[in-house]
């Protein structure tokens, strides 16, 4: 069906990405990622308050929230005002969770609450991948911000962490799948893995089909080399201060 | 800190497991299901009408509905009037998700709507996996009511499907959490399987810590072997008529 | 037109009722009730806080709330997650007063709120009876429980309270409609009394005809009658601990 | 308590009664009415539509709803915009049954809804009953300008209908209570009766105590005396064309 | 189109107007406006809370709710319970900013919050300008009422506030367009005066058509000799107390 | 107070402007906008259907969506998921209304509805009127691809429209604030204008004072001389295709 995929990518090979820091004026960090057409702005928010089942505790806390503007997808989404979707709170519960699991949340500087927002400007596939990997990147982003304000001493991310989609399309593995492939995929999993390549999270479901042991084997291993070229963009953003 | 499990299970142990079909008069398939001291109510109702985007297709569709009863779990949780919690929208898209792999949805008599409601009774942990695993059976159920009324000729149901939980708690592998382990657990895996024994879905959540590739093969072989029981009783279930 | 009522009961006969105490673990206290094929499961949780208005009072508090499952009645019924029914409402309004009638809230241990979950599991008619003969046991039971734990000396509820509906169908009166009947009724009437034959709430609707003080007493001899079964059965139930 | 009531009423006396039809323009038709202090603008607009279930039946429907203006009472109450109150959802089906029990919908001019809005502007008790009687005269004034319009031949309301509170405050029986008398009310009663005396609806409520069955026969009688007189005033409002 | 305006009323001339206060017993001050058919009821009530923004600023501040009963147009318009209008919601802001445009807000008596609401009875054009003036003489009169009850020595209001609508019907400029003119306007705009004649607040819409500075200039004269009306009316009001 | 502007701008002097067109991939037109550090997204979507009211008519319609993202402004404001603000609401019935008065909706190629969203990546004030600005670049940037997919022969706008603020600060006139001089201002008015110079629409506001209409002249001539900037840029960036 695919004799070949969007600019003759390979089946192993990511989009071309791209990470730009400090985009947002007013947010303490932001980051705007592209993973091929697919674009989303991450802004990280600090504010000095927490909820209330996380008074008294002296930590801080890392939530996301995500959303797709009217215009970013193949047709037009309506806004979420009358219900949220449960895609959308799915995909920012998973945001939350991953940064949370590279984020040493007592050195926060007290009980404090960064807020990541990830608003997909252009949809074309991946934007949960997108949006973790972007969100890593403003969280740290915000933190430097934090760090230079004197409300901090040292960066409370304790490692990076990034996410790749694969997934089976016609029978073939691929990585990175771009709308017109995750939209035909028989298998979509999602994998989130930190610098050291540990995973944080994996999420593997076949709707069309079921998938084997020895299969998820092998589409972790696609999962991990893409994973492994984002955290050296990562690296190469934020060391390009 | 748990020198031992909670009626001395061991760690590749699941709990006492209990599937009642036909329990709700009205539903046109229905299952009890029992995981320990979990306790989820499936109902499947069947509905000769499809959503917009399904019309025209010929094809029936599976759905599902999950909440939890106010008083069901440590304490009282509010009834989602105001605006649905995303954790409840993550699981009934899961529940749907698994039936409808499993499901020849050309075969269910035309352009129906089957709605599977997934209620728990009382909550102590793998409310998810034990709302998969008694959803089948009440799809089934409701399946069968439809043959015997001439509807279809054969049940779509084309494979079983089970799921149960798994995780690392303490640094221990362990099998089917109940509240007290899931609250504390490391990592918490989610693995639902079909009858062959290939995967439909995986979800794997490292929130307080990372986990390797050796330690995601072993959690999912002692998923495995954990489904293998289910499936059995699923069967003795529907077979039992 | 209604020869017989099912199961050959009598006009004045009611249904066959059980109660169960007992039934959710995490629940303070609990009661599954049947009425025939209606089915309710009712739970009372008590917090220790009380709303605003309510505060410096010195006093507790007890409400209630009400739902069908969306399995539980002859068509499927949505979830009320885009505004409340009215009828859910006016029922859990009905439920909370009646308990309140026979509770001393000054004697609840302070200012604590108990709320009554009252969950249709299998509706047949007559589920605000079940619902409102069920929570009372359930808020004994609650109490019950709370006099263990030491928090109050005595058992704040100074009756016993049930409730039945009567009605006039095709032309007859019947006491403890099932939804047959009741769907068909000209007069429904629900009726609320104590263990002294007191009246706590009377409800009488006349939708499709008038009625007139002659058949207002005949029904309230009715009501009343299966008003004292209900009360005994109550009795064993909470006396067979 | 109350050595006398305001205006030094007798207790089976009613409030001073007014009833004005035809004062909004635009509605189809409308009644100010007035017991004592409060004030309800009921307003009756027929549409040539039915819901989705009505339709087919070749006949028509009446409907009410409710709102109380946020400064007729005597602290401002906020709007319902985030979720309607109970209290409001259950007057308001009061008022729909109440004038459907004497409107022969078969004869409606074909499938048209009759919606009867009735907005309080000031309230100092009795607005349901207030509600009501007023509803009957904007209900009868909409038929009479269909008629007119020749939609319909003759007027489909058969009866009168008009209802009053009755109470025990104090350990007293009173007739018509104020919003003084209804809040400290024992036993708090409504009663609709149309103009042959027979019994509409009857809503009685002992949340402070309960009542005899001797009490409640009182208490219909009082009933029945005031709402004689309101029939009456109805029927000059209606006549006096 | 137009030869003849409704009641022979001149291009320049405004409907008949009338102000009445005092006319809701509950509410802190009130006014009964008409402008023609257009009835609307503004009624003010203060509360001794600010929100929290505004806490600790030792100021008042006022705000304003605008609805339409169902039955007050020309077709009935459903109740906002599920989201408010867009144009509901622009006019209470612009009635807000009106009076607060000629209220000295350090001179309310403290951190009180007044809540003009404004609901139109019945609706024939031009309810935002009815409402703004008739919001005039209610605040005023809540402020008396305060100051006759010792919590303020002065009235804190500064000046007058009156509003008209003007407009472009047929290439002909009118003054205070009724429903018929306002359905059919090429420009329409609302102009909010002072009792010096300073502008507080202009609105013009040209949603046919455009208009250039001079129409501009003729329909601000228009306006300006309407709104004197107005300011008289609302001094006759308030003086003749 | 403000010895001199950002950037040393003179009071009659505009930020600097860009205009950026077909942004985003899946829009049918596009357009960011840049007023100094305000930065608002503009998509225009077309969809091939209309609105109940508007079926029959053959015409098309033109509506507008408006909405900050959280991290845009000063501090992080929440998504309007539980109710919409009064005041998003109200920039977006205004962006609407500018588009239309310029649109020959007869000649959009039958009964389509463009949507235009507009959404605020970065506020530093005067985003309603980069909105509009931006807005009719998006509006004839998807003409023209409707026009050039053969759907319509010529663009239907018959005119550019741009808008401007002006207002009076610390009592001087200023054009085009930005947010540290509008959150001051003590006359604020947006100004909508065609491209011959004609008024669209005019929205003045005194909130902390009054304005004479000398004041409001001055106003309009500066207003006018930015927008015939504006309408310049507009050009420019839709003939440099």
């Amino acid at each position: 069906m695919f004799a070949t995929r969007s600019n003759n990518r390979k089946d192993r090979q990511i989009r071309e990405v791209s990470l730009e820091r400090g985009v947002i004026k007013n947010a303490t960090g932001s980051c705007l990622v592209r993973f091929g057409d697919t674009v989303v702005l991450c802004c990280a928010t600090i504010e000095e308050r927490v909820d209330g089942w996380r008074k008294g505790s002296g930590k801080g806390w890392v939530t996301a929230e995500y959303a797709m503007l009217p215009a970013s997808g193949s047709k037009r989404t309506p806004r979420e005002y009358k219900g949220r979707k449960g895609r959308s709170q799915e995909i920012e519960r998973l945001v939350g969770r991953s940064i949370r699991s590279v984020c040493d949340m007592s050195r926060m500087g007290g009980e404090v609450t960064m807020t990541i927002d990830c608003d997909v400007l252009q949809a074309d596939g991946g934007t949960r991948t997108a949006a973790i990997t972007g969100a890593w990147v403003a969280a740290w982003d915000a933190f430097e911000m934090w760090r230079r304000a004197g409300k901090i001493k040292t960066n409370p991310l304790t490692s990076q962490v990034a996410a790749i989609s694969v997934g089976m399309v016609g029978g073939r593995l691929m990585l990175d799948l771009d709308y017109r492939e995750d939209s035909r995929a028989e298998v979509d999993m999602n994998v989130v893995m930190d610098a050291s390549g540990k995973l944080v999270e994996i999420q593997g479901t076949g709707e069309q089909t079921t998938f084997s042991r020895q299969q998820l084997s092998e589409m972790l291993d696609m999962a991990q080399s893409g994973i492994e070229e984002l955290l050296a963009l990562q690296k190469a953003c934020v060391e390009g201060e």
